[in-house]
């Protein structure tokens, strides 16, 4: 069998009594290493909760040396351990097919990802439209298609969770050239990065998708034990020291429910000032004073 | 504490080891059992399973029984249990918001749900839009807000999770009068009643939102061991025998790639008349033949 399992966000813990009981009878444990990291366990420690040798797998692991992993999966138990959940990322459901495809049998076990537990935020998960990929902008490549999308979301009220670029085992320009396998060190982005990157292509394109004033939720280390969420402005959160990674941010939807915004209050430095960005925002994108259709069920 | 627990989507062992582990040093257990159930564990096996007494909390304790529940939480560790995740509803956030305002310390434990699991279907979740939720209609009460949302998410090329009715604990008019305490048996929504409910709105409506050719996924019992899934047609899966709960659906948008496609195969009948499906529901939605901006990451 080739389990397919989702680590959660944060703690070793974090992973299923189902998760955990799969992995212990396995005899190849890999855990991906390039879409995300878990926050508070390290490879040591992950090792010696599970009882079992634990192999980083890379992107070149996954995409290219797939064979690896799926060699013997019908004879004995191979574990491919995903941080938050298994179908969080393309390669993954790619995986999951080539494997099927071979009739390999396959069981996925899901955990919580960001995909959901960004709920915690207080945003409803209902109301929530595409997702986007915030990329570490060079000198050179600078890319703005995630633009539209925001655009696109905030047309028909809705919030856009914004997923930050990571960076593990990058290489330099130099040293790909060079083939030397020499790797810089991990690089996450930080909130006042993704909103200055924000600001600058708004500033580009001109078609106000999003203002310097519109709100947006900050969310740092969901599900760890130092999680904090914070309130305030695309403006205001580029000045944000928004501390250790991970990170995401939502950019707010006209779609917000009074019990969403009372939840957000919780979380800024100047609440009245933070209702005003809120009710501007929504008589800035109209005809955005969109009313909510009444809500059949819940 | 207070503890908001997520309890995943099936087993008894989909909780995760941090979540057990807090359920073990809990004086009160509430499991909230009207938005969702836990599908192969019966209360009776979660109760041997944590070791603790569990009680079910149906809507009303929550809404309106909210302090039996808050009641000493900053004395001792009280658990209230979600099936799913924890912020799936608004009743559960607004529990959460009620004990943060009278400052009792609060931990929120995270678990896989419907909103983050679909992807197992092998669609995207950044390519999802708004979430609706598809009630049971009655000969006086057919509401159709759900369509508004359809449609939104349609028209920029976004997937839409549908979230089929679910009736636990109901009263019959007559008892509700009557002031009886008889309750209906539990009732789920099929996929082939979601999807009838969707012909006979799109009907009235007339707007093509979606057709009876718009390609879908029926996905049922998510998580367990008889987990299927199907692609069709809402035409076809309004045929479709979706056997035994949970299930909901997923509506495709246009924004497809093709490794989406390839996954969904492997859940239909007919190959070739689904691709077709597929192909002609994007032609049919033009200014439809939307193409996807490159992706910068995933």
């Amino acid at each position: 069998m080739l389990y397919f399992i989702g680590l959660g966000l944060s703690y070793e813990t974090d992973i299923t009594v189902r998760g955990l009981n799969a992995i212990r009878n396995c005899s190849r444990v890999y855990l991906e290493h390039y879409t995300s990291i878990l926050m508070t366990a390290s490879l040591e420690e992950l090792e010696e909760f599970y009882g079992k040798k634990v192999t980083l797998a890379d992107r070149e692991l996954v995409e290219s040396g797939a064979e690896e992993i799926l060699r013997d999966a019908d004879k004995e138990d191979v574990a491919f351990l995903v941080v938050g959940d298994v179908f969080g990322a393309t390669t993954h459901t790619d995986l999951v097919l080539r494997a099927k495809q071979r009739n390999l049998p396959v069981e996925v076990i899901h955990n919580a990802s960001v995909m959901n537990a960004v709920g915690s935020c207080g945003l409803q998960l209902y109301n929530f439209g595409q997702t986007i990929s915030m990329v570490f902008f060079t000198d050179s490549w600078r890319p703005d298609s995630w633009y539209d999308k925001i655009w696109e979301n905030r047309k028909i009220g809705l919030h856009t969770l914004v997923l930050l670029d990571i960076k593990v085992k990058e290489q330099s320009i130099e040293n790909m050239a060079r083939g030397r396998l020499i790797y810089e060190p991990p690089r996450y982005m930080t909130i006042a990065q993704c909103c200055e990157q924000l600001l600058e292509i708004e500033e580009t394109r001109e078609t106000k998708a999003y203002t310097p004033d519109t709100p947006c939720v900050a969310i740092s280390r969901l599900g760890s034990a130092s999680q904090s969420f914070k309130a305030g402005t695309i403006d205001e959160l580029a000045q944000y020291d928004s501390g250790e990674p991970l990170h995401s941010l939502v950019i707010l939807g006209r779609q917000t429910h009074e019990l969403e915004i009372e939840y957000l209050l919780e979380f800024c430095d100047n609440r009245e000032k933070f209702k005003q960005d809120v009710i501007n925002d929504q008589e800035y994108f109209k005809p955005a004073a969109w009313v909510p259709p009444q809500e059949d069920d819940e």
